[in-house]
């Protein structure tokens, strides 16, 4: 018998999800008044970003701890991003009716989970449960600049080592290894090929359905003296072009750079064409002055350059971006 | 011809709707960036909601325009409910491919409308878009606390006065109309009857749609020591009987106040039941010392007493809240 939000109602299911998250350090106080209270030390960052079944993720591929372990952490890789530690995560979530209880506290436990593993400290302070056709999560991340200043995508300077930390590529990897599973005659609404695939490709799913980002890195990044950052969530070609856009300067990407550095990720070979259009993966893309050593766990893969026709080269030539439009995308029997 | 945000991809609509928004005073960084950068004075307050078209609202009966400003309002009024200062929100929009574009544009148009008259200097800073089966929005607020202490549910005393500001059951009495000509064999899904609804009930229908609620008010209220404060959106009795449970007190409503402070509103007659059980006006609940002077635009409705059997009663007897859970109410025809 599985008891549905429905049958448990609010007050019931609000309970059992909180029940399952740990206090935020910054937290005044935490869920359950109308606003949480969160201390901040110098300027906040905040951000913002909506998962959605269907356009964002199928529920048959991703377990509930997936799940919410993924809400937590593309939200987390924006604040370091910003060179900024994260402090706080809300979380606004609406599902049908019959949606089995279990799934929210599942939610609930794998976004406290990656909280704790990938910024300690930071934690869920509050939220908002409603009604859906489909199961939607909101969530809002919170960081602090603890009087230091933020890094944006702008100010990327000629001469600059382009860097890289993170996972590249393997998150679309994954997604494409679904895709095609997905036009599968078996079907995957009910995820049946999910257990083959899974241990065939332990570390290329998990980078899809739970990616790692390196959120630790983005306040070192800061530090070190990164001219300019952001995450790569569309693909490192359409957020690189971006960068070099809004920075006023064109990026040059190295082929060979890109193997040495991430050819290999943790056992699985990637491709340069997965690197440059995979999305998802949420890895820091950086600049630092060239004479700045690179804090560990970046890798340089180009150098900045002057202004130029092109934004974007990959070994001299025009790379034309290429990865994910919410809009435009279509998945496959969408 | 009518342009859809499939049409023009994520750049071209995320252009638009930024160009109705105003920016916010806070704002170090605005919107473009991975996060805003946002100043704050003192302890920061924040709240997510979110609005689902089915379960939330209904696209036939708001305006994009309204939905917009609804969406303003009932965050702010969260913030204003801690008494504290709204400094920002955050706007996560995920729609239909087929979605006019000119409908997020009045969107973010009502949004930026209601925060500027309801919280001047507070503004957008930063969201994301992306598709889903239905309108999706959520919403988060900031504020700031400016070195005040935050007003919360649990503070209220023995003897402090029960207070209310803004419109009361107005909001429901809407929603009521409009469910009643939902069930109508005419027919609401194209919005026929809403004309001729809002020419005949002007207030209530605007008090539904795009409510006003008395934001500038909750500083006001924790400055002349306001013990527990909170917005009424569910309805009066399920709130004030959450803040009396949260305080350990009880609350003695009185419905010959609640008549003479809330029995006409702007030249509607609403009755004590619909004060009661009618949620989404998002006006403030509050208790004072009973030697404070209530501050302009607060009336008297009741008074706090020790906790008791019940934590809720009007006129000595006691109350069963009535109102808004979204996980077991059901709209008519869903």
């Amino acid at each position: 018998m599985v008891l549905s939000v429905g049958e448990l109602g609010e007050r019931g299911v609000l309970k059992r999800v909180l029940a399952r998250l740990e206090a935020a350090d910054a937290a005044v106080i935490g869920p359950g008044d109308d606003c949480a209270v969160v201390r901040v030390d110098g300027d906040l960052v905040v951000t913002t970003d909506t998962m959605i079944e269907g356009p964002d993720f199928r529920a048959a591929w991703h377990s509930g701890f997936e799940l919410g372990w993924k809400l937590a952490a593309t939200n987390l890789s924006d604040v370091a991003a910003m060179g900024a530690q994260p402090t706080a995560l809300t979380l606004a979530l609406a599902v049908p009716r019959d949606t089995p209880v279990a799934l929210l506290e599942e939610i609930a436990r794998g976004m406290n989970v990656a909280t704790r593993e990938l910024a300690p400290g930071c934690g869920v302070v509050g939220g908002d449960l409603g009604t859906a056709p489909v199961i939607t999560a909101a969530v809002t991340a919170l960081g602090q600049l603890a009087g230091q200043a933020p890094v944006t995508r702008t100010g990327a300077l000629p001469g600059d080592t382009v860097a890289y930390a993170g996972d590249l590529g393997l998150a679309g990897m994954g997604l494409s290894l679904l895709f095609a599973e997905a036009a599968d005659p078996d079907g995957t609404a009910d995820g049946r090929p999910l257990p083959r695939l899974r241990e065939a490709h332990p570390v290329i799913l998990a980078a899809q359905l739970a990616p790692t980002p390196p959120i630790g890195l983005g306040v070192g990044a800061a530090r070190a003296g990164a001219t300019a950052m952001m995450d790569v969530s569309d693909s490192l070609s359409i957020d690189a072009d971006r960068l070099a856009r809004a920075s006023g300067v064109s990026l040059e990407l190295d082929a060979a750079l890109l193997t040495a550095g991430f050819g290999a990720q943790r056992g699985v070979a990637v491709p340069v064409s997965a690197m440059l259009t995979g999305g998802e993966d949420h890895g820091l893309l950086a600049m630092f002055p060239a004479d700045v050593a690179l804090p560990a766990g970046f890798l340089p893969i180009g150098r900045v350059a002057a202004a130029a026709e092109a934004p974007l080269t990959l070994d001299g030539a025009a790379l034309t971006p290429s990865g994910w439009d919410p809009y435009v995308v279509r998945w496959p029997g969408a």
